[in-house]
């Protein structure tokens, strides 16, 4: 069995868009994963087909009602996949998430709009609220497609040998180093002596302290954690 | 002149994508923006297209070659918007960035491929490095389409007046309270007494303590800026 995503969207006609390409479209022709666009919209029952009311106490926007998405969630079957709901309130999406869920049977993915979901349906459902930034976007869309591509790339067969995923920014607590590759100078401007020098321990210990430079300068929480690791790590010796 | 975002991409098909429905494509066809995909590999020079060669040092993967990229960037005319790189090296986003790109007259955004971009062609046309979030995409399409919505929806007759911003997440430095909407009464599920009791003052000070609860319980670094925030006010009275 592929792993399979359904995602709940009052705009299913936005997928698979950008991943109809690339990784992620080879891998669904290839059918190492699916997707399933459900249209909210097919579960309303009223004439004017209403997915959103008022918010209860007043305020502006609009609210999801909880009956319709709880028919259109109960319609993917139940309790097999974590169904997340993307939202701003949401915790943090990190790469540990990514892969926990890139290693189990697929997502039932709620694309928020409107000023939120009916919270009653969050409990009933078990939705997971999943926030992928700080900013503010204009519905769950976009933010499915970053935790469906970011998983996907991630599922057996998708990468092959060329990206390891070992080296990558939050396996190894620090930001990538700088890359150059050719020309040899490129406007004035040459590659580091070290990295065309063949001499391999000097290329590492360059590329370990330009990825504490990055860290440290752009981010303070990563370096603090860093620092931390290492200093428990020498003081359990 | 209306905002203008240039995407520079080996996958300009992406674009405009799901940013060509709702919202921001209401406001596309009305020219409140324009979106520019540009093709990375029209600007190779070699018979293969080359985009992309081994990084200088070993290593898995491939680097963007300055040169090429350099061109198409500077097809996109020189210093009159903001050049984002996006790159999960980068500085994190937040609304206060957005807030700002959306008030400038538009941004040109590379979307980085592979194991990285050289960084010779970053110092050199002043790119600023941006990360949508700690996880890895597959590249920089789906983050520049959460930046340009993100954006858009601030733009200027864009979201009418159903939706102020200004009660939203990260405005108000707390998370946004629960919302409910009828039915009344959803699967032996009642909306909360207090927002059906017509009390102004009760649903404003369930709300507020409703959103602090959740601020506290998923994002301590929110909560502590929250508290900090308020002593230094109650200090400086």
């Amino acid at each position: 069995m592929s792993w399979r995503a359904s995602v709940l969207s009052i705009f299913p006609e936005m997928f698979p868009g950008p991943l109809a390409l690339s990784l992620a479209g080879r891998a669904l022709e290839n059918g190492l994963w699916s997707l399933e666009p459900i249209d909210i919209r097919a579960f309303a029952t009223d004439r004017h087909r209403s997915v959103d009311d008022t918010p209860a106490g007043g305020g502006p926007g609009m609210v999801m009602k909880p009956d319709v998405l709880a028919r259109a969630l109960d319609a993917c079957g139940r309790h097999d996949r974590p169904r997340l709901l993307m939202s701003p309130r949401g915790v943090p999406l990190t790469q540990d998430r990514v892969e926990a869920w890139a290693q189990g049977s697929g997502l039932v993915i709620v694309c928020g709009r409107f000023e939120g979901v009916d919270e009653r349906v969050i409990a009933a459902r078990g939705l997971e609220e999943v926030s992928v930034g700080d900013y503010v976007l204009s519905g769950g869309e976009i933010a499915a497609l970053a935790v469906l591509d970011a998983c996907v790339r991630l599922l057996p067969g998708v990468m092959g040998k060329e990206a390891s995923g070992a080296e990558e920014s939050f396996a190894a607590a620090l930001l990538e180093y700088p890359q150059y590759t050719r020309p040899q100078v490129w406007e004035d401007r040459a590659i580091p002596d070290v990295l065309v020098s063949g001499d391999h321990a000097k290329i590492a210990a360059f590329r370990r302290s330009e990825a504490e430079r990055l860290t440290r300068e752009r981010r303070p929480d990563l370096w603090a954690a860093y620092l931390d690791r290492i200093r428990r790590s020498t003081t359990n010796r």
